[in-house]
């Protein structure tokens, strides 16, 4: 069995995290000269491990292992969030090092090859998911070309060249290569740390739709203009807004979230009536149908209120993301080898959070392990999971990692 | 009785349109340079009017007439909303120019005079009312070092310094110089536009509340973050504004306005429950009672939302200028003036937007004449007033202050 080294991992995550250190957590936006000399430095790690290492045109980091018969990939995004935690991502890529070098010290594990990946912009400071979603071929061109940093909003062409990446090729899975795909993740939520369990089998990773809901209504004095006249486009977004957060505990199931998590008035005056509104509404559920119902109810109030006047009210979808249920196969594997390392203190659960899994399970099977988040927090600095949660998270991945790279055999 | 000359007054106005001429509507932004050019312009024409002509430290630009026994001040502001009307503010500013041209012209006149003002910031790019709050003592020297544009960024005193004004002294009223101060302006609704009337007598510059209204949450991951535990800010907000939106009509009188033009959730990001909100509710009103009643309603629905929970919600008063009535006297010789040159097509009305005349009016006697707005448009470029309506506004104008300066003799 592959042998865990803690004090390697833990040092691993440590240095890690000085790339971009925050308090306890990290700042390392995608493409920042942190995250790019982090990359540097995991692409460097990959090769003392043996393995040959390539940086891809949008910077994901893969450690190849030429010489194995099987192989598994095993990764997770490297860049965090703004003053986000230090193991949001960072965790699963360790881990995946950690396995690479575990297997290849390992003469029972002769033929088996762990292949590590970093991928980029997961959290989507240019397009969400862009690294796994370019590997698998998963994104348009012209979606990267029109792509633009949300905060600066600096093109991603720019951003890619400024990297030094931008002239690299760029990585394409090939799916006879690999066993599948697996990755280490903290929760995010409270879940494990509310059930006191140290491990977690993730069944499905939510669904996630996101819709641009749009008001228009005309811009005027907000003197001069008497009430009876106004077409104010705030009035109608607060008022759709709380009749969407009136309608949907009705038609949720029990782990269903739904947020406003944009809102935008213009022009943003004290004394200007709003002539135009723009919110983002999102709702995420591993339950297609329940994902379903709450569309249809957000075009149905949508459509309410532009009826109702005297606003207009358009709804166009962002982005929609279906649930993507992990393999099976791999679920039970993992909760065996959670059972053998930790019995009785493990769980299944499904990811609230997305994650590159998601999209690397349309063309590999995959799974996920969690480990708990303290308190369940995260996108926060004082993101944590307790030191033993850690290790014993990479030794149970290894034993899972060996067991389904021999069950396949 | 002083003669207008139309052809030159509507000169003066094109030509002051070309300082930042935008469409047919101007962009001049107070202390921007098409604005610093324009007071040095009104400055000059002053001069050719026979004025003493000062430029102060705040860019007011004010003629002054040592020689006159009786005067009255007579302005507006110069500057623009951006990409503002052409008349807003500039139609004051020209009557006050073409009034001391025609009272020096006029034998009949000698010793009234007619001191022109061009009022800087009356639209609060930096300070509302800025320049006529400096004239009367009315604005602390701390909000004047803390003041910055509203746009940009850019402190108050480096915009000064840029213009080349903050070296200047400010000049300061002295009450027993004037007999009163007159103020034109285009009426910025539609009450005149929609009764056919050319003319209005102002009774009352309405009462504006400000109020800052804060909603604090918890932010938090919106994948993870059960709905049941989260505590957010944007969904206290829209509650609250609608709650606000419901209960005001009850509350209202019959020209009451209330807008929540300014709305901001923090961090705005898509997947992140927003932690604290914020909202700008402002109330217009002649009827001091009427706005006691609203500030009440506020305070006590937002102390309902607070006790109700999850969030916190806090008020806080941004400002409050009172209803100012103009003075008696002068609305009944203005209205005299008006019957005499347009029989019948002439109204009382209260102004439902804010003017440096209710500044002025602390510390004198003032009145305002209205001109029509077509359409009742403002605060775009597109605003405009019937030529017709421009001149015979500045005849009655012209004849109110002969009037006014005579009957106090």
């Amino acid at each position: 069995m592959p042998s865990i080294d803690g004090g390697r991992l833990l040092g691993d995550l440590e240095r890690l995290r000085e790339f971009g250190r925050y308090k306890t957590g990290v700042h390392r936006p995608t493409y920042s000269p942190v995250d790019v000399e982090s990359r540097r430095w995991l692409a460097e790690k990959f090769r003392e491990a043996g393995l040959e290492s390539v940086i891809d045109g949008v910077g994901n980091v893969i450690g190849r292992n030429p010489g194995a018969e099987r192989r598994l990939l095993v990764g997770s995004h490297s860049e965090t969030q703004p003053y986000g935690g230090w193991l949001d991502g960072a965790l699963g890529v360790v881990y995946g090092l950690e396995l690479a070098r575990a297997f290849a010290a390992d003469p029972d594990c002769a033929g088996l090859g762990i292949e590590p990946a970093a991928w980029a912009d997961e959290e989507g400071h240019y397009l969400p998911y862009l690294g796994s979603r370019s590997f698998t071929d998963a994104v348009p061109e012209e979606e990267i070309a029109a792509a633009k940093g949300r905060d600066d909003g600096v093109p991603l062409c720019d951003a890619l060249a400024h990297a030094g990446f931008a002239e690299l090729p760029r990585e394409r899975l090939d799916p006879s290569r690999y066993v599948g795909y697996l990755e280490a993740h903290i929760e995010q939520g409270d879940t494990l740390d509310e059930a006191r369990r140290r491990l977690g089998v993730v069944e499905t990773i939510v669904g996630i739709d996101n819709y641009a809901v749009r008001l228009i209504g005309e811009q005027n004095h907000a003197g001069t203009t008497r009430m009876a006249r106004r077409k104010d486009a705030g009035v109608a977004m607060v008022r759709l807004a709380s009749a969407i957060h009136d309608r949907f505990p009705g038609l949720a199931g029990r782990r269903t979230v739904w947020t406003i998590g944009r809102m935008q008035i213009v022009p943003n005056a004290p004394s200007v009536i709003p002539g135009e509104a723009w919110m983002q509404v999102q709702f995420r559920d591993t339950d297609p149908a329940i994902l379903a119902r709450l569309e249809r109810a957000l075009y149905e109030l949508a459509a309410a209120c532009d009826r109702a006047g005297p606003c207009r009210c358009e709804v166009a979808v962002m982005s929609q993301s279906p649930p993507a249920p992990m393999d099976a196969g791999f679920q039970a594997i993992i909760e065996k080898a959670a059972e053998r390392h930790a019995p009785g203190a493990h769980m299944r659960l499904p990811s609230a959070a997305g994650h590159d899994a998601a999209i690397l399970s349309k063309k590999l099977r995959a799974a996920m392990l969690f480990v708990p988040s303290i308190g369940g927090i995260s996108h926060h600095w004082s993101e944590d999971t307790k030191t033993e949660d850690i290790v014993l998270g990479a030794e149970v991945f290894a034993a899972a990692a060996c067991e389904i790279l021999r069950a396949t055999q």
